[in-house]
């Protein structure tokens, strides 16, 4: 038998990896989910057939999208994270020694529950003490926050589906009220070179919100196109100074100062397509 | 009728493009070679089955390859490009004002001829009279030359087939005489993030012919893994240090000083994998 998952990255083009075993399968209630592993990615979870993360490269989303924004604040207490349920962002969180508390908000308790069961590269936040676990809708949630967070990011699905209601202005002014001063925030915001003008959209929309707004990339093989975009916005703070710096017992294997400064920089075409256009 | 061009990145990994046209095929005397229309990547030619270019990424794999050695040089006169029969390598040297010969040696005449035919994005240099085209051994070409290049650059296919005599270290060693005091040497090599040891060992090769080698890298989404990774070697100059830079009249949409200072930037599992271990 030779089983093969396939993602339609856009109409036309596609990426597929050879499924060695079918770890969990389950419809949920608001999505398709499955676990496989695979010769070359290792285990992958996938929801409505989107590869949401791989072991191969999940350390490249989950350090950049985390401690881009962590880094940028002298003393991160409470974190919010909406979205994340396989932990992977959770993880990273946790490693901020500040932290005294990081909520995930995801909509699927299915996704929580199968990375606990099946992703232990990704669940060891979950059983520390400072990891606060809610299942529920990210949006209404956030619209109940004051100044509460120290960091808010949006570790998402694509703007499609369950994702979509994380894309909109009046989620980011929600964030905007839930962040304590000197707060950040931080989002996945698709693929920069296959989708630019989805990426403008999003950041225009940002932008109106924040008045500091920066877009980063970071290199994900397994997502479409293999370069991501980021967001890092703030109140006021510059989200490219770092505040403070890992030391390699965090055996970070993506992030570092050089790295984060790398990632703000845009090439030209990047430029015009998402900033200036 | 529905057409799929497919490429393996890995044995279990792969790329599929819908192909809307068949623009160009021939089974030349050393590769299969295919210039196809797909809705998603403009129009690509392939060797073996391999992408080779894209018209909706090739500026990004050719403006690092080239202007990353010829910015170092303070006035680069006499460039070789080793391979690089689709032209797009040429396009981009010959944008240096102080360039006045760009000699390019492709082994295989058929994809010189393909791309003067079929590739308008990438083939406009072949009617500069700065540019020389030789159809022959690349290796044996250089063999002869002494201390007679600015830059020489090796724009090959994979280390498997014709490409393989480019990675070895006698090759490098001829290069390195082929180069004037002050010359610098560039190549591609390969994936750094599915194939580390790949890219280790060409590295490693490359480091024992030249005083100077240094790894740097570029997002190129129709190349396995996304991320892609080339060397920058030369007698003795920084190929960190640009000597000079472009202006807004080369229209770059890449390069730019921030971005070749970005390109040398490695992330820490990549200094390991690559440079360390």
């Amino acid at each position: 038998m030779e089983l093969w998952f396939t993602e339609e990255w856009l109409p036309g083009l596609k990426l597929s990896v050879r499924v060695t075993a079918i770890v969990f399968n389950k419809k949920t209630k608001f999505q398709d989910l499955c676990i496989y592993d695979t010769e070359q990615l290792g285990r992958i979870l996938t929801l409505d057939n989107v590869i949401q993360t791989t072991e191969i490269d999940e350390y490249i989303y989950h350090e950049s999208l985390v401690h881009v924004p962590l880094f940028a604040h002298p003393s991160p207490e409470r974190v919010l994270i909406v979205g994340g349920g396989d932990g992977g962002s959770l993880r990273e969180a946790l490693k901020h020694p500040s932290v005294r508390e990081v909520t995930v908000v995801d909509i699927d308790g299915d996704v929580i529950e199968a990375s606990k069961a099946y992703l232990p590269a990704l669940n060891s936040g979950f059983s520390d003490p400072r990891a606060k676990v809610i299942v529920g809708d990210g949006p209404a949630f956030v619209d109940k926050a004051r100044s509460e967070y120290d960091a808010v990011i949006v570790d998402s699905t694509d703007p499609i589906g369950p994702g979509q209601a994380l894309f909109t202005e009046e989620f980011y002014s929600s964030i905007k009220r839930a962040l304590r001063p000197g707060g950040l925030f931080a989002a996945q915001t698709e693929s920069p070179i296959l989708m630019p003008a989805v990426v403008r959209d999003i950041f225009r929309r940002i932008g109106r919100v924040f008045p500091v707004a920066r877009v980063f990339t970071a290199p994900v093989p397994t997502y479409p196109g293999g370069l991501w975009s980021f967001a890092c916005a703030s109140l006021g703070t510059d989200p490219n100074l770092p505040a403070r710096q890992p030391n390699e017992a965090w055996g970070l294997r993506y992030y570092s100062p050089e790295m984060r400064e790398r990632a703000f920089i845009l090439n030209p075409k990047m430029k015009h397509d998402i900033i200036e256009s």
